[in-house]
């Protein structure tokens, strides 16, 4: 059912590399420790990377878009046609994510990994096997051979990406009712209620969350995914573009690509990701922690500790996308400080 | 005692842009609010610079650097010949701060406004009433014109920047024993015990903290300051790169250019300046929170609530430096996205 690839194992950190960077971090002029966290990822990234210096400078930004056949029952703030519409805008370089690749200088590629467009749009990569989900609250959401064409299409968009050697990916989504999706999907793949993990998504009121769960529960219950495998789970209330994502992942982290995982719903197919192939789970990196209710249980089941929480919940990418300079700043100061002895300054008494 | 310009009033946040900026959040593509804290920090620049488009992309960095006398009496796990030592790292490159300036396309000033340095050294401005600071423990760190030249210092330096006219500014500092001196300050204007306040610095283990707590209550007691005024604290206790950096905040308050705070030691500075002059206020964005324990209660003192939490205790301005990209971000955002009508974006129905 899986394609072949999808549990394959990726490549091991490398303990040399990791090693280095731990002794030169002691080496540098500045008590040991007194960089937190940014000393720990550059640490985690030279392992990662398998190099001496790690890089955050080349850095892809993909964005896939989905649309959801739950909309139907009536879960979104936002009219469907929001997918298409934000799907142009970042072809266009007006949304968020557009205007912070260009900050960053990545390249955006955006893929319409399934969404309701009839034909072809400028700027857009084509890569679906149909247009949306089926509603996931009648039937299941997918074929499995559908499932497998998502699967296949993130690694394609990786393929493409690779060709400009990448330092690390970031992965964003676009898809009214997606945060329904990766909330039934969560909640199945973690065996935890709806209630725990539904949010707001792009802005639902109370009454609009409480039917929102009512929806997932029910869906969870028809199928009978509480607890299933993943692609299981995947089939039966899956998206598109999450499904695309955890695809990406997994390609990615066999080519050895570190990816900054973005908020909620890339967590979520970071979380299918790791159920699928557990050896891709030390190249996710994770970025923020985003106002969404369910993305601190997701991120706690990966076991990340995101590096900023600012309240975001654009999706896009655009966390990743923000938390990127972090990442540049962790590898600039372990490339380029001066050690104790190159600047003969003197250490603390030992 | 006090230079006059010290309590002139700083200008008016302007309303008018302020609420531009709020009314064009609203237009964006994307769920209003989506963005968090980065749309309030972009509302909040554009009141401050009083301009449609915030911008933070002149950010000159400017180092004080001071010796103190406390050092005598124990308190810091490094030697005292480290604050020289890392003045001519900052000047030729080697140091966290200077990495970080390159990163970010900053200028970096250096200032000695207080070491012990005897002769100029290359790449530092020197700018100081004497050879670091008497020890505390045992007289007046300071003479009343010894604090307001170190205010002067500040404010010369501020006045040095405003050639390049700077969207932002970031202070920095660098001190062996300026944990303890910040300590003692912090504890004696919020009136609360050494013991709540002081931490490890850059690296003192338990035993060595709670030497450092008898030091500063002892100080603290022999001084009669817990509650005084400001200025009476700086001489007591104080710093002479701190007080600098409490000149240096307040006058560019009064240019109108919002500064970018730094860890424990900037903010206790950043306090001093609330408490001279309380309208800079709001010209005061908080960065990180540090990871050294007292930092905490001095955010909370100044009801500022930090970008980023990654554990850093370094100081030189380094947790502004590397919040800085987010700042960006929050401009680049605000000033470049589409709305709903340029980009035929449907908004959520209202």
């Amino acid at each position: 059912m899986l394609p072949e690839w999808v549990t394959q194992k990726c490549p091991e950190i490398s303990t040399v590399h990791r090693e280095a960077a731990i002794a030169r971090q002691a080496q540098l002029t500045k008590p040991t420790g007194a960089l937190g966290r940014l000393e720990q990822l550059a640490i985690e990234l030279a392992g990662l990377q398998a190099v001496e210096k790690p890089r955050a400078a080349r850095v892809p930004i993909i964005i896939f878009a989905g649309d959801h056949g739950i909309v139907a029952q009536g879960v979104s703030a936002y009219p469907q046609a929001v997918t298409i519409a934000m799907m142009a805008n970042f072809a266009s370089g007006g949304a968020a994510i557009s205007v912070l690749a260009r900050e960053l200088g990545s390249t955006l590629e955006v893929v319409d990994a399934g969404t309701l467009a009839e034909s072809a749009m400028p700027g857009v990569v084509t890569d679906k096997p149909r247009l949306g989900t089926r509603d996931f609250s009648v039937e299941a959401a997918l074929a499995p051979a559908e499932l497998a064409f998502a699967l296949e299409a993130g690694r394609r968009a990786v393929g493409r990406a690779e060709a400009s050697q990448p330092d690390l990916l970031i992965f964003g989504e676009m898809g009214i009712g997606n945060t329904t999706t990766s909330a039934a999907i969560a909640a199945s793949l973690l065996g935890i209620s709806a209630e725990e993990i539904a949010g707001a998504g792009t802005g639902v009121d109370a009454v609009g969350r409480t039917h929102k769960v009512r929806v997932i529960e029910a869906a969870i219950a028809h199928h009978g995914v509480a607890g299933a495998s993943p692609e299981t789970i995947l089939c039966a209330v899956g998206g598109l573009e999450i499904a695309a994502i955890t695809g990406a992942i997994i390609a990615a982290a066999q080519a050895r690509i570190p990816v900054l995982i973005d908020g909620f719903i890339v967590s979520v197919a970071a979380l299918a990701a790791v159920r699928l192939n557990p050896s891709c789970r030390p190249f996710l990196l994770p970025s923020h922690q985003s106002a969404e209710q369910g993305h601190r249980l997701v991120l706690r089941a990966l076991d990340a500790q995101p590096l900023i929480s600012l309240d975001l919940r654009l999706g896009e990418g655009s966390g990743a996308a923000i938390a990127l300079p972090l990442v540049r700043s962790a590898c600039a100061l372990h490339n380029d400080m001066a050690t104790f002895a190159q600047a003969n300054v003197p250490d603390r008494p030992s």
